[in-house]
């Protein structure tokens, strides 16, 4: 059984209970950049409804051009305005070690990727990173309202740190 | 008022029901790659419970640097072993125009970016190219359980193209 059997059972019982359609534009203006830690439920814990706001995840959280690409098309084609960057406590990045990621891959043969695998040592110090990248990016159309938070996976508070 | 602050006054809530911390592993050894749609609650949509399964979204749900990047430390560091990969219909790139949204960064003065946009014309072919390209990725360690999907913002119903 693949670990995706059980999960397309249950979004048969969904869809029984969707509530159909909604427009394209997320109608809080907002996109919330964040870690693909599978203790954060992005619409539980920010009480955000079905239409309302753009959720951009990658490991850690991090700002990288992917991460520009996806907010740029959702400011400039998708009319929203503000965005909230949350990392967390006890993410996987915190420490890894670059060098021996990439000395791994090496192990087995393949070419060094093109990327880093983008660790920090500090998770209040690279939420800050990641704000000000953001409000200085060139591609981005809204920067005035940019605010950046810090999950906390024991107690599921946010707290805001830049 | 910002746009994040009804979010964290609800996220106040949220933690009084919080039930604690988890594993960073996810217990489903599960990943998602999805869009950054705002009509898609992940978890809700595919019944995932906390601590279960790692998601990462960017416009489009589709593969890049980035992804191949989180995909790699999911698998490497935390331990997953399956992928859904799961577009959606009414994205905002299908048939977004690579080329006038380029020059409208032109226009504006600053530097060509050094990624596209990455649109699409056709749903089902895109995640079979998603697919693919996560099948033959050398940096990525399990690649037998890769599964692809549309989800149809109408019914909220998924449906299997690769």
């Amino acid at each position: 059984m693949s670990a995706a059997d059980e999960l397309i059972e249950h979004n048969v019982r969904y869809a029984d209970k969707y509530d159909g359609p909604r427009p394209v534009i997320p109608s809080r203006h907002l996109t919330v950049v964040t870690c693909m830690d599978s203790r954060m439920d992005v619409h539980a814990l920010l009480g955000l409804d079905l239409g309302e706001a753009h959720v951009i995840r990658n490991a850690g959280g991090v700002v990288t051009d992917d991460v520009i690409r996806s907010l740029a098309i959702s400011q400039r084609r998708l009319h929203t305005q503000s965005v909230v960057v949350i990392h967390h406590t006890d993410c996987g990045l915190l420490n890894l070690d670059e060098d021996a990621f990439v000395a791994e891959l090496a192990a087995e043969g393949t070419e060094p990727p093109t990327w880093r695998p983008r660790s920090f040592a500090d998770v209040d110090a690279d939420v800050a990173e990641c704000v000000a990248g953001l409000r200085s990016s060139p591609y981005l159309k809204a920067t005035d309202d940019i605010r950046g938070f810090v999950f906390d996976v024991g107690t599921g508070l946010l707290r805001e740190v830049a």
